[in-house]
């Protein structure tokens, strides 16, 4: 167990909280009047992991960013447009991503490889390369909370709120500092493509190892979340360590090792969480907890199919008691399961209990069904796997939202 | 390739179009004022086949006519209630579907083995069976299209039209009917479970064979339909074959088992048509079509995860040609697909080609996609699989539907 103490959240911390950040954002003209271009910069080269969307129409900015950490795994700059996803553009759509990198590099005068690119928005469309190369040549960086939240702003498309976290965990007696924020509302949006994260560090590791870290802390958060089961063409994460904070370097066998881990995950866990909770049109965050599942990615399989059902979802909006649902989306999940041996809890009210239904107050389970946040809780008694996942109702808005049309 | 003439649709016909076939329904107390009680019944005992559904928790009737098809996979009578599904209602649920089981057998005076039962409705609630017992004993069967009627209201829930179709076709130059009746509208409803589904035929058949030709017949029908993307409790197809057209008795290697198994496959699929058209809250039938996929298989799976994206669906309900969710939809279905190779057609407008947006005219797709029936085609280019699935859009009708209370 990791003591409370040695892994903290810090109220109000950001990208730039870690040490050796700067970030900044603008309004370059690719939104009508919101900010639609940021930089994180690192004053030192940053040991870098990433993960990428699973989609087969991934979009060009994705394979610029690979090709740029494949080269040494290190980054000093990552820059994201919003408002055009540069997805399902072609040859010319690859093109204008590394353009963008290149201008990023110059303007801050670093190796093209040191520099990410994040895109998210339109799929479709070509991005206006006089409005990225202005954005490239004004962008102006900073340390401070400030330069954080305009950072934020600048990533954001139909999302109606800034996303971030931070936590410090202790490694060698030594206050290491683990930020980040994302955007994201649908899988896809409205015609908008993507889930983005970016986490910084402080921490000293290399870059192998916090791939690993950060793949394991994204299985138990990013992947956790669904909004309306849709997987974007341009969703990454990526995490910078530039070392500032010297100690000795981290790896599994370190006796902090899972300081950083659980630091780690939290962030990631934190920022999935305020995506679920700001997901299109949603009212509430719903978190499905399954215990006793045979394997741990069995519960995390039944979790997400729960949160994921639109039946599921619905009754949540409408604060139907229904456990009717919960059981239909169990009931496919893939997941093996022993029907009469199957508990089924909404709040702390059982509903169901080995196959069979149980007596309970409608009204009270009812009315706990409108808090802002809801939890479902599943035991298999079939084994010892856990998982949860977290998501939002569906609501009128979320057809809203989606069926109007782009302009 | 099968002629049209030996192949040909019967306006009007029912499940007691194939000659020695009754049926009849009325209202027995369950539902509050509509017909929720029916019966198909064949003169002779007929050869049958069935499908159920693959959900863990699958539902007290199904289990009782499973065990009646394995004594003799002979069927005489089919009974059926809405309103109550006697899904996830244990052991009690299980005697339940026995006791109505015995009833109709006594009803009739044939073996309870010759009885199917189906329920369709709330999960989780009991059978009052004061008020089965009054169905069993009150319920007359009858030739006829008033009859077909009958029964096809009984087994409605929230539909919003009783579903039937028929197919003849020439047998060793002999006349066959295959009939046709269904009912579903969501996958699960606002706690209604289920897709059921009658077909009735006067072919000479066994049941082995009629099996293969149901399940073939499914695989490409009721299998490519969704609403909601979800597997209720007690979906089951049941087909009959009562052997009063006298003819060789139909296998693969007859010369004309293609008829058969064309006629039956359309009955299935226009069934199918008409519960994904009648999808809770939907305005239109939405028909995918895949083609060049790697395997049929591969195509059925992509044409489904295309009709089932909400945000597909979302942008169905809006009109907005917005092809970018097709693609996120393609993107994630597991299908192995090379993006610079894929065709997209809204209608038939060229959206997307080999990786690149193709200019259309917006409004006028957009004005295609208003109409009561719209289809999308795929190309992948990298095989000869093909298939189609069919959806609906989804509206704020589905989510009022869903988010009510059930009282």
């Amino acid at each position: 167990m990791v003591k409370e103490e040695t892994v903290k959240p810090i109220k109000g911390g950001t990208i730039l909280s870690p040490l050796g950040y700067k970030a900044g954002g603008l309004h370059t003209g690719l939104r009508y009047a919101k900010k639609d271009f940021g930089v994180i910069y690192s004053e030192k080269p940053a040991q870098c992991g990433a993960v990428y969307t699973q989609s087969h129409f991934q979009a060009a900015p994705l394979k610029v960013t690979q090709e740029s950490i494949s080269h040494s795994h290190t980054l000093q700059a990552i820059v994201v447009n919003s408002a055009i996803a540069n997805a399902c553009t072609g040859e010319q759509g690859l093109r204008d991503a590394y353009q963008t990198r290149e201008w990023t590099a110059e303007r801050f005068q670093i190796p093209e490889e040191y520099v990410a690119v994040a895109s998210t928005g339109v799929i479709g469309e070509w991005l206006p390369m006089d409005k990225v190369k202005k954005g490239c040549s004004d962008i102006q960086v900073e340390a401070g909370p400030e330069s954080a939240e305009s950072f934020q702003q600048a990533i954001l498309t139909t999302d109606t709120i800034e996303k971030s976290s931070c936590y410090q965990v202790m490694i060698d007696g030594k206050t290491v500092t683990i930020g980040g924020c994302a955007k994201g509302s649908g899988m896809i949006h409205p015609n908008m493509a993507t889930m983005l994260g970016f986490i910084t560090t402080d921490a000293t590791i290399s870059s192998d190892v916090l791939q690993n870290a950060l793949k394991t802390a994204i299985d138990q958060s990013f992947n956790q979340i669904t909004v309306d089961g849709e997987t974007s063409t341009n969703d990454m994460v990526i995490s910078l360590a530039n070392g500032m904070v010297e100690h000795e370097a981290l790896h599994e066998n370190h006796p902090d090792w899972t300081h950083f881990q659980k630091g780690l995950t939290l962030v990631c866990e934190d920022l999935a969480k305020q995506i679920a909770r700001d997901g299109e049109g949603a009212t509430k965050l719903v978190e499905v907890n399954v215990t006793g599942a045979p394997s741990h990615q069995d519960a995390n399989i039944l979790a997400k199919k729960i949160v994921g059902s639109n039946l599921v979802k619905t009754a949540l909006f409408g604060g139907d008691p229904n456990w009717g649902r919960i059981v239909g989306a169990m009931g496919h999940s893939g997941v093996e399961l022993i029907p009469h041996q199957c508990d089924i809890r909404i709040g702390d009210t059982l509903v169901f209990s080995k196959g069979t239904p149980q007596p309970f107050n409608e009204e009270e389970v009812s009315g706990y069904m409108q808090a802002e946040h809801v939890s479902i809780s599943v035991s298999l008694q079939s084994g010892k796997g856990f998982g949860k996942a977290w998501g939002c109702d569906l609501t009128y808005d979320y057809v809203k939202i989606n069926a109007s049309y782009r302009t």
